[in-house]
């Protein structure tokens, strides 16, 4: 299927145009209605809250907002839990390990992206320090695989002239651009879902990939940018002025002094030590939750009913403790803000007073960090304020990521970071002229440098939110400076979690350990190996009694003088011979011609996840087990190959940089066999290598 | 040197920072005092003559401005045709060359940075069509390369402590900071450079060098920006609100209607053919121009200056047949700009009027933009106006690219899209509600699709010239429909002129009539192999009679006991063992630790460019000859190698994956010698396949 016509490689062409726009166009409409969903679930629960404060019954207050939240919790606790565990969290390391080469089980199944969607909605209305941008991605790029796979087998919704896309390179691409257009359509920012998808996401780039996200994420962002004006109109119950984070920060001023830039980079590398502090600590809650999370489904549920009653207790509780602040006499008409969603939270106080802390805890978090941000009342929040609650959730933000929630990383990171950088602000405001709504961006940029590691991508994800290209220099700045601090301590918190995970990820620096080293070093255990016209019955018990993916064919006397190396055979495609029978009773070729009348090209394309021929559902005879089955048709005549005494950092360069799975050692010397092993990606993990040679060189 | 301490890692690291960043400073100094230079050139020059039009000498104007032209042109054409030749011209595609591996003689040298900057001022203050910003990214390329061999041998500026970065990794990353560097100095657009960098220049992208390129932009536009403030209070002589083009859109606005989206949809498409047209017409152009080129230094000053002279009396001829414009009652404070360097020129008009063409062509070509993307003034220019300016920009940018001046094709395809999509706005003024300024900036986005198909990176530089993200959807839509348009018909600006100046240039994908052959297929001529341990006289005479840079060392007995592959030597490591003298008299093998007493590791690191050593400069006595040299230590002893069965397709994958640039083509079957050939990047290239097998494919 290498030599298609013109007319199918246009109709190929045109098709995977069409589904990256397709892809984008999902995206769009799932943001869009998550959002949506967000909005009116929070929005209502928040508004029935503040009647009955009003009401001064404050008990029935607490007592309906922390069965609210509980009860939300719980759904998507049980969603994740009891449908699809592997929902749970960001989504970001796992689609990162796939875009790897690592096809984990269920990652991208259409019941993980149906859980993840409204496991997404409930957990972000049930009040955690969790975002739905991190999970957004994750929806991203299973609508993508979903799409490229032609629909799901399993759920009846199969679309024939998709099977086109049945290979990895394809899937890749499609997945890459979803993860893209979710970036794109959580944050309304499609340069910032491209640069992301380049940047944190993706192992492999391609130019042309760059085109293709682009347009796949400029399709999500107009889809919901049309939509966002429609609700504009009042069409969409409580959704005020949108969930997604949008701030405009245009009146700020482009010019600062030195004392400024000094504030700047002290916050920069507080924000850098801090975001290290964070990486570190959740790593420590994962695995103190993991221990937890392995006990079974119920107690995962328990697990996360228990932090929502604790983050409750905290945003309704902390609040008591702030004194009313009188308003602002000019904003009488928007302070205290009662019975609607806004900026000056009146709980407790009386007419004419609001409550800085409750303006920022009794909110949805966007809502919280476009307060943070908001600039001109400079004593909006006091010290103490931003203090209460920079801790809180910063605390907060480290107990909620690994409950088996969707919860994405990016909210809590901003939320902290903001307040941080306003605490810093109002601090230093002696010092510096500077804006506190500023020094909040800012520290938003110093922590996600700091915890993610990502600088062009963040930086202009923070450009499309405020708008402003003048603050620019201000957050290169900081982010370069965060992340340098932040460098010196670990990894980033992505790269730290796939690591975690135990997934074979392979990073693009070749690790040290495989410089004094050669392939032949590496290869391992006994090499099984196919003849070029193999017995069916040899095939079939190989089959069973090994878990390979790729088997080196030999061309054996008399189909060869000597033998010598035909090529490498993918356990699939030999699935799909012995399904279709092709066997004869002598051991001759049968050709390539015969096997493709009697099989269509498509049916070797690779299946979705989980959907291949088992060798178990096989039923052959004893009679056709004696048979022969010609693999010239199906081996992969060309493999990559090195020699065994090739460098193994260079064999991992090779393998890591044309996205190998398979790899064929040639031997050096004369006389041998043709082929002395086969790398695959476990043998280049730095585990398993100083397993083998614990000595060849310390960290 | 592969097992350097942690130390030397450290000392390393900082110091390709430093280098960096040092990129960032200069090429930041670099754009802006070129920019000083033209601003007060041009605007002297501007000046002087409008000064005598005001005394009504036009005939005296006339003759100051077409000889001021004609002089700076001259001086710029005497530049690069007696000094540097490979200064002319753009300077981008010889740096997407160089970055995919050919290192063009002098493509990197000082003198033509020196030439590419001083010509650039020249010709930009002459008043032709063209651009200064292709020219920067060469220049920041230029800069990036010399700081890397660590300044020049030949000046007498060297630094010793650079030659750690004298190896072609180092070099390529520290040359993609620059071209980085010159777009964010050109445009003011950090995140632009960026991109520019990883869509256009790069064949090769590591996401390190995201973070790296990135700081470097950010440096070179904070340098811009601290030198602009210092300007802005008056100390830079003519220099107005900053000849880097930047205009403030942010006014506009962001709702439109289907309408809108129909007449943006048609300017697209005719943005994409009118670019596409563009293409075809630059690379007749440039073909009839090389004819004129090639004769001599003369040829090409003449030529210069003759464009030169049909540029000065269009611009100066064609404002005579507009009608003058009464001034908008309003502005009349602004409004005709006598003087100085204004919106609106007097030129020949009375008091109170203004020539709108002059406007256009009597200013510098970044006014000239400033005043197309103009907002508000609706009937400032009209539809004659715009349509003479648009033939008369288009058909000279065209005649211009190709001089021997160094031009950047931004400028005028800024400036034919400009003003093409106004004329487009005003024509559908009854149609479409939007400003003829937004129609002006699409107009760009659509030629910049259609000429040099990028799209992420034209869309940003866009935005961050613009400064208002409200119009980032309309950018993307024109730029993917002009692209996609354009596509059709021919490849983009800096491809085609990369291949018709016939480089060997590797694409992203292999040919498609390398499928049907094999590795083995295009290995050709009789293969040059040494002994590892060789006569000296042997490799002499080798190294003289071919011009091959690589060699296969074959292991001979006594040293194996058969014949088998030990390496691949280079030919600038062979020349420094030569010149080191490290002969023994008989057939034996010295070992490493003698030839590493004798020469120091960073002996054999790669030389500057045109500075190695000569196979003539050798002065070796005969009785050195019959001496023997092991090449063992200078063999390297991983080469990456395919086997000759091996797909044509695939090996080039591989070849042009790991950026290679030879590979060792090893027998299939045994009992053969244990290398069959080497593949260079000329074996990769299509018209030597063709020139093969002339029947393998038609194109």
């Amino acid at each position: 299927w290498r030599s298609r016509g013109k007319l199918q490689i246009f109709q190929y062409q045109v098709l995977k145009w069409v589904l990256a726009l397709l892809v984008g166009v999902v995206v769009g409409l799932v943001g869009f209605f998550s959002n949506i969903a967000v909005e009116n679930i929070a929005g209502f629960k928040l508004l029935l809250t503040g009647d009955l404060m009003l009401q001064n019954r404050y008990l029935a207050a607490f007592e309906l907002y922390i069965g609210c939240n509980a009860v939300l919790a719980a759904a998507a606790a049980a969603l994740c839990a009891y449908v699809a565990p592997a929902a749970a969290g960001s989504g970001i390391p796992e689609v990162k390990a796939y875009l790897n080469g690592i096809d984990a089980h269920s990652i991208l199944a259409p019941s993980t992206l149906l859980v993840k969607i409204l496991g997404s909605v409930l957990g972000v209305s049930a009040g955690f320090v969790l975002g739905k941008e991190g999970p957004m991605v994750h929806t991203g790029s299973c609508v993508a695989s979903l799409l490229a796979q032609g629909g799901s087998r399993k759920y009846g919704l199969t679309w024939n002239w998709i099977r086109y896309f049945k290979n990895d390179l394809d899937r890749r691409d499609l997945i890459t651009c979803g993860a893209a257009a979710g970036v794109a359509a959580a944050f309304r920012a499609p340069v910032g879902g491209v640069l992301f998808a380049l940047e944190e996401v993706t192992s492999w780039w391609r130019s042309a990939l760059l085109w293709r996200t682009f347009s796949t994420t400029a399709v999500a962002t107009m889809v919901l940018h049309a939509l966002i004006t429609y609700c504009r109109g009042g069409h969409c119950g409580l959704f005020g002025k949108g969930g997604l984070i949008m701030f405009d920060l245009s009146s700020r001023q482009a010019t600062y002094t030195a004392t400024d830039l000094a504030a700047v980079v002290l916050l920069a590398v507080l924000g850098g030590l801090l975001g290290a502090l964070f990486n570190f600590l959740v790593d420590r809650v994962l695995r103190a939750y993991s221990i937890v999370n392995e006990k079974g489904a119920c107690y995962k549920i328990v697990l996360t009913v228990t932090i929502s009653v604790i983050t409750s207790c905290c945003t309704f509780g902390l609040p008591w403790l702030t004194a009313c602040t009188p308003c602002p006499p000019e904003l009488a008409s928007k302070c205290p803000t009662i019975g609607r969603s806004g900026n000056f939270k009146n709980f407790q106080c009386p007419p004419g007073q609001y409550n800085a802390l409750a303006s920022l805890f009794f909110n949805t978090n966007d809502d919280a960090i476009r307060n943070l941000f908001s600039a001109g009342y400079d004593r909006e929040f006091g010290v103490s304020t931003l203090l209460t609650f920079f801790t809180t959730v910063y605390t907060l933000g480290l107990l909620t990521y690994g409950v088996a929630v969707p919860s994405g990383l990016f909210i809590p990171v901003i939320l902290s970071g903001a307040s941080f950088g306003r605490l810093a602000g109002t601090l230093l405001g002696s010092v510096s002229g500077l804006d506190p709504g500023l020094f909040a961006l800012l520290g938003a940029a110093a922590f996600l440098g700091g915890t993610m590691r990502m600088t062009v991508s963040v930086c202009v994800i923070l450009l499309e939110l405020t708008n402003d290209l003048l603050l620019l220099p201000l957050i290169m700045l900081v982010l370069l400076i965060a992340k340098t601090v932040a460098d010196c301590f670990n990894k980033g918190v992505y790269e730290q979690i796939v690591r975690m995970k135990g997934l074979p990820y392979l990073e693009v620096h070749a690790e040290p350990c495989t410089r004094s080293l050669v392939a032949g070093d590496v290869v391992s255990g006994p090499l099984v190996t196919f003849s070029s016209v193999e017995r069916v019955g040899t095939v079939v018990h190989t089959l069973r009694s090994t878990g390979h993916n790729g088997f080196p064919v030999i061309e054996d006397p008399p189909f060869a003088p000597a033998p010598e190396l035909c090529g490498l055979v993918l356990r699939s495609h030999l699935l799909v011979l012995l399904q279709g029978r092709i066997f004869t009773s002598d051991r001759v070729k049968t050709g390539a011609a015969e096997v493709f009348r009697r099989l269509a090209p498509f049916d070797f394309a690779k299946a979705g996840s989980g959907k291949g021929i088992k060798v178990d559902d096989l039923d052959l005879t004893e009679e056709e087990m004696d048979m022969y089955m010609d693999l010239h048709p199906i081996t992969n005549r060309s493999p990559y190959t090195v020699v065994e005494n090739m460098s193994l950092a260079k064999a991992a360069v090779l393998f890591r940089g044309l996205g190998l799975r398979h790899m064929c050692v040639l031997p050096r010397t004369q006389g041998r066999p043709p082929v002395v092993g086969i790398l695959t990606r476990h043998d280049f993990m730095p585990q398993y290598i100083r397993g083998l040679y614990p000595n060849v060189l310390p960290r």
